[in-house]
């Protein structure tokens, strides 16, 4: 079942959801197992059609997925979801095969595509990787296209990241380090 | 001259600078001809080396002096150059010579290396392109080694951003589209 206020956002629009540099949760399925972890280091990469590039460590179990599968999501986590961020981040599936359950996420099926998605997330976007053998190797990056796009009404809607009138709990989470984040603040408008 | 309060940062910490997802500022020089542009798409990639990944177009004049010299400034700017930094990132200097100078950007050298920064910044780092060729051509993506970094310590110390408690003036910006960035906002501490 999907969750309250999740809406379609237009392709052309969805770079937005990424371009003020939120730490996201990348999320996998592939022959029947599933997972998702914490990433940092996840940006932007063109408009259209969008893409974007993400850093995935060797040791993590999600990179498997994701090879296996060729496809992904990237979400974006809650001020409330700060512990379960560090915590998928930091324990590994390889080690820990219920460390979801550990840590809480509740998972969903995108509509219409193979990939599982984590609930109360401001946003998520599914990718289809493009393979990249070499970026994949030497510097863990994987580079994808964006071929769907859901975010949190209350939250961004007609393209806009509305955080001023959103619930507080629905602001994006921008990790340092030592289980440390800042949440993002008030809005900067250049006329 | 160096700005008052400009610190230098070890590169083991250096990753910490962009780990919250700023928009930055490139900036370069090359045979005598110095630029600086904004850019939203810019990524830590690695801890040790410390490197980062940046989305540079193909018609910027800035991405031709790193190109040409193999050496940028990746640089935060803070909330009272909000409109400086739509400035150069709209702007062109391959159609406005002048645009530094029109977007009142003051350049200083850093110090030991051959490429410009942007005065009024929270951090600063210096980086070494590891040319590839085909990320460069096909995704406008450039891959560097962080070689030196700076910040002010007023807001980056030990190691850590104090946003809480330093000037609200040296508060990262967070680009989404149409001149509109969101500031860093509060700290969020898993313990």
């Amino acid at each position: 079942m999907l969750p309250d206020h999740f809406t379609p956002v237009p392709l052309d629009k969805s770079y937005r959801l990424l371009n003020h540099g939120p730490t996201v949760i990348v999320s996998a399925q592939h022959a029947g197992e599933r997972n998702a972890m914490s990433a940092a280091w996840a940006c932007a990469l063109d408009f259209a059609p969008p893409k974007i590039s993400v850093v995935l460590d060797k040791a993590t179990r999600t990179r498997a997925l994701v090879e296996g599968s060729g496809l992904f999501a990237v979400q974006l986590p809650t001020v409330p979801q700060a512990a379960l961020t560090v915590g998928i981040g930091t324990d590994s599936a390889v080690t820990e095969p219920h460390k979801l359950v550990k840590h809480g996420v509740q998972l969903f099926d995108a509509p219409g595509l193979a990939v599982p998605l984590v609930a109360g997330c401001a946003a998520w976007l599914v990718c289809k990787l493009i393979p990249e053998p070499h970026n994949q190797q030497s510097y863990d990056l994987f580079i994808a296209e964006v071929v769907a796009a859901w975010a949190d009404e209350r939250v961004f809607r007609n393209g806009h990241w509305e955080f001023g009138s959103a619930p507080a709990e629905l602001r994006t989470l921008h990790y340092v380090a030592g289980g440390q984040f800042f949440a993002i603040g008030e809005s900067v408008l250049v006329k």
